[in-house]
């Protein structure tokens, strides 16, 4: 496995493209298309809200009817959420624009918004910028970090990772980008995840290894059901790599899907050091849990606790935050016999055994808190079962970010 | 039932008093007493977190096992959680101390803490201002008034609430304070709530009403599940008022537990409004809901959401902050048939209907929103339950206050 430059358009006959399609922002790229150049074998995992954005509906009927997808078309600026019916024609008359331009059929563009809820397409300026689009295509790194800046809304830099992997004999690339961050837990803004592979692996084994993959990766950052209306991760999977197509779970899929994985762990930690008005990437590591769920619910409660959060912020070496929200996760465990440390590029501290908190230099805890990447690591001293999760400080940018955050 | 000025020392035959124990502030009172002039039925309702303070461990074994209560000791400054034997040992020197300057049994005290954890109380400090509150002891207005400042933390004023009710042909009265806020949810800072009245009711029926209160009252404002290590709600009844002892669900009861109910939800909507930093109470109101247990749901869920509780502060009409909240919160609904308004002393109105945004003005919405109380109503259109939850607005002072709690 390698880590290699690169996005979208990383892996083999993946192109991606970005313009300004003036749907909200202005003086800025807010449009990107991903196209595959032959059919690709697709799955998508998406928000559990009740209320559900039209692309959201759309994409998931592709996932459940279509064997194939070629294109993706994504905005920034508006979510396409809580817009009627009106706001499920705009997903079909997006993908009328890209068969016109690109003569893709129909059913196979899947589509994606993030930006306000409740507020209209200018469906004009879309199915223009569809056009647009299909004229700048290019496989280069260029083409697919371009593609990445196009779907930011608040995140302050573009998200991309790829890697390499043999499998079969054959060089297989996983590349992707995404868009997050808002603030993550507790209720994030709306994650956009878009991974292409020039893998050859069943539709049926690519659902299957997305699925698993989220639980320890993008589920890790915004909290199961604490999802925005429009979260979507998606995967195209080309088979140009040539490699034999993967279609059980035997030592290849397990290749693939630790690919996947490093590709979608990296794009995760860097939503979540993203996170709106982040000074700081917060990391939860609960080790030695007695199960996997167990291990998950405390990691995410620590890093979801906005006192956890303002503390990390305040480089507060308070433990009772963070003890406090282990809990509360819903996870049993004996405060009396487990630990807890602070660990950062500055050094590790422990400030939490035996029941209480033993005396620890203060000073020093404060360096380990104030680094770009801070773990808390909380040992449960119950069993083998382990988990993390990413999150950020909870600043006062966050507060006004999202304030007034339609203007 | 009749609203009435006062706290903990409006019903007959309760004393309280403060002092300047300097546990860990300066210059203020810190701890607080309450006794009852006979023994008291009891009840407590704690903090479901798997952290427990050593107070609410003391208190908790207290309500198993003794049929009587005389006194309550309370501090701020130091939570007395995660600090081992030593912090269970602190409980019943505090007892002691109590038993040594008003004769009362060990047994029958209770004891609350609030404010940092994982710091050990200064015992000798203590035991000095049990001794000094004992000589202090009043039954006024003002020594209720008294307790009730002497127990706050972050709070920006003291709470107090009190009704009388006529029951048996005698006038009972139910009177009670809390410190709370800090910050709500998602992760609140410690509620306290002691409540005092002279009814005369057997503890199991004292028990079984405060459980049943707490739902919709002080649990509509911290989130279940989502407790301190501290959090605690106390009712002592000392039978004074003469009335027929209350031992079964019947109208006395019926008539007790909707005094207890005005008290509590009063003092709950003052914690809300009282949230670190806040600027607006912010009312949460489900009506037509399918289940009373999907209405709380839905409306913890609107005053728990960061998002929604910036857009309150930002005076933000931003409806998908508040359906995406219901959204997630787990109950399920119908998105295209449910209806959302926003209500204050300013006016009322109608910002998601039919399964979209419709046109309404931005202005007067703005104006609604910049009250001191505002309530996002939701009209679920399912059945005939419904269920409020308070909260307050998402502020840069909330982050503030808690970036640096401990210094």
């Amino acid at each position: 496995m390698k880590q290699i430059t690169g996005g979208v358009t990383a892996a083999k006959g993946f192109r991606a493209a970005a313009v300004e399609a003036g749907i909200k922002y202005q003086g800025r790229t807010d449009m990107a298309m991903i196209v595959s150049d032959v059919p690709a074998a697709f799955a998508g995992v998406f928000t559990t809200n009740v209320v559900k954005a039209a692309p959201v509906k759309w994409d998931q009927r592709m996932v459940e009817r279509e064997a194939y997808a070629k294109a993706v078309v994504a905005n920034a600026g508006i979510a396409n959420a809580c817009t009627g019916q009106e706001g499920m024609d705009y997903c079909r008359q997006t993908a009328e624009a890209v068969e016109a331009s690109l003569g893709i059929p129909q059913d196979q563009t899947l589509v994606a918004s993030t930006g306000v809820i409740g507020m209209q397409l200018p469906i004009e300026k879309l199915t223009a910028g569809v056009r647009a689009l299909s004229e700048k295509l290019g496989d280069s790194i260029e083409d697919g970090h371009a593609a990445a800046r196009a779907i930011m809304t608040t995140d302050t830099e573009p998200k991309e990772a790829a890697v390499t992997v043999e499998i079969g004999g054959k060089t297989v690339t996983v590349g992707g980008m995404c868009k997050g961050s808002g603030m993550i837990h507790p209720n994030m803004c709306t994650m956009l995840s878009f991974v292409t592979t020039d893998a050859s692996i069943s539709k049926e084994m690519l659902q299957e290894a997305l699925q698993e993959d989220v639980k320890d990766t993008y589920n890790m950052v915004t909290v199961d059901g604490d999802t925005s209306t429009n979260d979507t991760a998606l995967v195209l999977a080309n088979g140009m790599a040539g490699n034999p197509k993967i279609t059980e779970k035997n030592g290849d899929y397990r290749k693939f899907a630790e690919a996947l994985n490093q590709v979608n762990t990296a794009l995760a930690r860097k939503m979540a050091g993203d996170g709106e008005g982040a000074t700081a990437l917060f990391e939860a590591k609960v080790i030695h849990a007695d199960t996997k769920e167990n291990a998950r619910k405390l990691a995410r409660s620590v890093v979801g606790s906005s006192l956890s959060k303002a503390a990390i912020f305040g480089h507060d070496a308070n433990c009772g935050r963070f003890l406090c929200a282990l809990g509360y996760s819903g996870a049993d465990f004996d405060p009396e016999k487990m630990e807890l440390y602070a660990k950062s590029r500055a050094g590790e501290i422990l400030f939490y055994c035996d029941g209480k908190v033993p005396d620890f230099d203060e000073e020093k805890a404060a360096k380990i808190l104030s680094e770009e990447e801070v773990t808390v690591l909380a040992d449960m001293k119950m069993g083998e079962a382990e988990a993390t999760a990413w999150g950020c400080d909870l600043t006062y940018d966050y507060v006004k970010i999202n304030a007034d955050y339609r203007s």
